[in-house]
């Protein structure tokens, strides 16, 4: 199996989480594709996905899987034993409600602020987004906001339960943490009085799939090249 | 269980199509919202879901379950076969990646042109909407112009497979029926060029449980009140 990805960037990041957890790090290879430099936009890259984005799981058979939801229920179900995405029907549930609302509510709305009320990836690429009909800062800033209303969100949610979606770690926590990854990147500051999203961070952070793993998740490199 | 949601509503009736594949239409009961007067953006319908959109499942328990995707992992897994969201992981990859696609490049995208660039559910609901930032019109009609590249992408797809995600009726393919419903609503004329697609969709509205289910799917009175 092969991922098209980029250390430093929080999608990625999720799935080489994903790696590490389900023990998968030595049979996969990495691809690096150039974000910086639009490379995910031209059409070799664009024909393995065609909503040109990373990362892109390819299967032995060649078969392309993006969408890290996607990516992350292949690998979670390759051993049989669903972790991530849950084993019974009420896991499941807990465990896509609150992966998506994490999506939504964290880290797009941080991807949002990112491409529109900072220079986001640079000059290149912002050619291939569509500013014409849209306040981008302003847009941008409201979405900060959202991400800013979801913090307070989680916080309230990670009061009642260890985890995300329940007692356990799952795809849910893995997409709130690469959110808040990513806010840090953008220069987001979360209130330090959400502390039970804060214990939950520093929680998550010290998970060996999260703190020891084989090559970097958010690289630092990379972050100041986009001038963080 | 009880479902919150509205009859002639798209991602509503995602759901009712789930409920009628798995022959749970007799043990659930349907709660009507009134999205047109915004009951789901009061503090109610908010603490079930703070999403404040529709449909939201309610398990025996208390247990809110929202977001279509966790709703339809929760009742196609309750039987132990999940035939809609997948039995192996690469069926369970194709479903989630096509399921995602058919919502952005369709349903989603449907829905941002009919809530910004139409009267879209009337006035009472646009003081919840957020559009000081926007150009409303043209955002709308680029979204609506998104909507159509996407249905080029789904008929190239549709030319490869039976099924969006494969060779068997899936999440991913009732995503898409739905938004295709919506565009339809909308005033969205996908083109007839699109034969696969239009195959692909005939087929999926003679199946059992799009055709013939209790309760009514798209009610042509609310359209009808909506102005359609
Ligand atoms: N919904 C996608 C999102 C992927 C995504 O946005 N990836 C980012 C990297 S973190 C990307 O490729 N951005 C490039 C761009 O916005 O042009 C997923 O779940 O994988
Ligand atoms: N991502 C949600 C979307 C739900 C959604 O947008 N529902 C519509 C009805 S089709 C809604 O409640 N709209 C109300 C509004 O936009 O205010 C899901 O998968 O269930």
């Amino acid at each position: 199996m092969k991922i098209y990805d980029r250390p430093g960037f929080p999608n990625p990041a999720r799935i080489r989480i994903v790696l590490a957890e389900k023990n998968l790090d030595a049979k996969i290879e990495f691809v690096s594709i150039d974000l910086i430099g639009a490379e995910h936009k031209q059409t070799a890259f664009l024909a393995k996905n065609p909503s040109g984005v990373l990362p892109v799981l390819e299967l032995d058979d060649g078969t392309f899987i993006s969408e890290s939801t996607a990516i992350t229920e292949y690998l979670d179900n390759l051993d049989g034993n669903p972790t991530l995405t849950g084993r019974t029907p009420r896991e499941k549930a807990m465990i896509h409600m609150m992966q998506r609302r994490a999506e939504a509510e964290m880290l797009d709305a941080v991807g949002n602020y990112f491409h529109n009320a900072t220079p986001g990836l640079g000059p290149v690429l912002q050619v291939y987004k569509n500013p014409e009909w849209i306040d981008r800062n302003a847009w941008g800033n409201q979405q900060r906001d959202k991400a800013l209303a979801g913090a307070k969100y989680f916080d309230e949610v990670l009061k009642t339960r260890p985890y995300l979606a329940g007692d356990e770690f799952s795809m849910a926590d893995i997409t709130l943490f690469a959110g808040l990854m990513f806010a840090d990147a953008a220069g987001i500051a979360i209130p330090d009085e959400y502390k039970a999203l804060s214990a939950w961070r520093s929680k998550v952070s010290e998970l060996p799939s999260v703190k020891n793993r084989s090559g970097q998740m958010f690289a630092p490199e990379d972050l100041k090249r986009l001038g963080f």
